[in-house]
């Protein structure tokens, strides 16, 4: 069985880094991700450059990451208006966040779930005007969805008639982000049921998780188990010190490829190649630490990866 | 349905930790943690005071946590003579590793498989000697299980007839131990349903899994599926730098009693007690790093604890 895994630490983490990544530092780390076999990369984000100096290089950075072959180039947007530049730049796949709280919503976006709504629609609309082979994937990406650090938790009801509306908008499909670091392996399966009976399976495929409280890995397990095929991670766990309030805490790469793929699912990741990207950030941000385990602990002996390659380090 | 935790942090953490932890501090630490609702601790290991001075109090140990009511007092021994002097302490419960790598088993035993079983057998006769109500509960632990940093994987067909062995030699259960952090959810299923297969669903009951490699609680999940009741942990990870070669990497209670309750499973835990058992082992070892994601990142908003009390920290 294949599982996608869906870096978006040029995107997530740097969104939590101070220090401004060089753009061409930008480039040789998505390049040499792709290298090591990761399929989608979220490479930037289509807000304001001045609301988020680390990201202004985003359109540069997607007609970049357009010429590496077979990599699905992913972006944020908030609104219509990043939408459109997201488009002009040639983004695959477009992601606009509804946070299911709407106090999150309304503080996060500036935005009620309406008009977060009516913003879906507007960028679907502009999608169906493209030519049938330039339209990107549409995704409406449901977050905090399993609980908000200001509302608690969400009720059933409200995530899946926003993850309906979502569809009605004019959405490929949804997905379900754990912003808050708030879900566990039951809740976990609960949502992906709950959407999954509302928009139909193929509308849910993908999910973002936190390792905020250590149950990341975890929470990935019973996605899998549910059928999801789509797991989001970040590098290093770039920009997510588990331990600083409002950090992201995203589920680190090399941990997520190293358990798939020990447990015989193919990822397409050479896991010597991907670690080895890790240094390429380190000299670029010299400051920020990076996370991971089987890094630090080395591959198992005997591990054969699923690359074919016997790896037999510690 | 109701998990048992049982804490190894007393016996497996500390033999990992230099600086002697007092034997008061032990007692605080043993008390705190029985009354928030832990239910089985391994307090101490019955190994000669010169190879292991840091337990070289485990029979006061197990005497002073024979006296708080309802706590199940486990140790370890590495042999029959050991095993004497557990008896003679008075422990409930005593587990003997049989490393499945003999090559292990070797060099940290310095015993072949066959002497280890004989140990067993040993152990196994003198437990029956005692009068019923004074019998141990008497369990052989499988180490290096899901792989050994000297050997590599182990086939089924050794584990399988080394937990037949152990069963055949007079031991009341097995259980299985990733000592080295070897494991993934795919491997302790596997080993699970093999081993259950050879001894009985009875005979296998819980399992010691490590953080090593950050699959710790995803490696809980696979087993909980597979029907286990019994996981051990470590509180604060202690004696577990994940990082350092060697060391244990054992699971944070903490975080597994998080995860367990998130879940709606029954731990008997108060995780606000709980947590607050840290600052014994923060203060009686200042120097040793303590582990743990839910404890810096805090209980969810609105998290309902399975004690019925609702706990409304960030």
């Amino acid at each position: 069985m294949s599982i996608l895994i869906s870096e978006v630490g040029p995107r997530d983490g740097l969104q939590n880094v101070s220090a401004i990544m060089p753009t061409e530092a930008k480039k040789d780390w998505i390049k040499a991700e792709a290298a090591a076999g990761i399929r989608e990369i979220e490479v930037g984000s289509f807000v304001p450059a001045k609301l988020l100096p680390q990201l202004a290089d985003s359109a540069e950075i997607v007609a970049f990451a357009r010429t590496i072959p077979n990599l699905v180039v992913a972006v944020l947007v908030p609104n219509a208006r990043g939408a459109a530049d997201a488009i002009r730049a040639g983004a695959h796949k477009i992601t606009l966040p509804l946070s299911v709280s709407e106090t999150h919503s309304l503080r996060n976006l500036r935005r009620t779930h309406v008009q977060v709504i009516e913003e879906a629609r507007t960028i679907a609309g502009m999608i169906s005007a493209l030519p049938e082979d330039d339209r990107p994937h549409f995704e409406g990406s449901l977050s905090t969805a399993f609980g908000c650090t200001l509302e608690g938790s969400i009720p059933d009801s409200q995530i899946a008639s926003l993850a309906a509306a979502l569809m009605d908008a004019g959405c490929d499909e949804v997905g379900l982000s754990d912003t808050t670091g708030y879900a566990n392996p039951v809740s976990v399966r609960h949502l992906i049921k709950l959407v999954r009976g509302t928009v139909g399976q193929n509308a849910l495929t993908g999910i973002h998780l936190h390792n905020t409280r250590g149950l990341g890995l975890a929470n990935v397990l019973a996605a899998l188990e549910e059928g999801l095929d789509t797991i989001d991670s970040s590098l290093g766990g770039l920009g997510g010190c588990p331990f600083a309030p409002g950090a992201s805490g995203n589920i680190v790469t090399e941990d997520l490829a190293f358990m798939l793929e020990s447990m015989g699912l193919d990822t397409g990741v050479d896991l010597d190649k991907l670690f080895a990207v890790r240094s390429i950030i380190a000299n670029a941000l010299p400051n920020e630490p990076l996370y991971g385990f089987v890094t630090d602990a080395g591959i198992p002996l005997g591990f054969e990866s699923r690359t074919g390659k016997a790896v037999l380090s510690a």
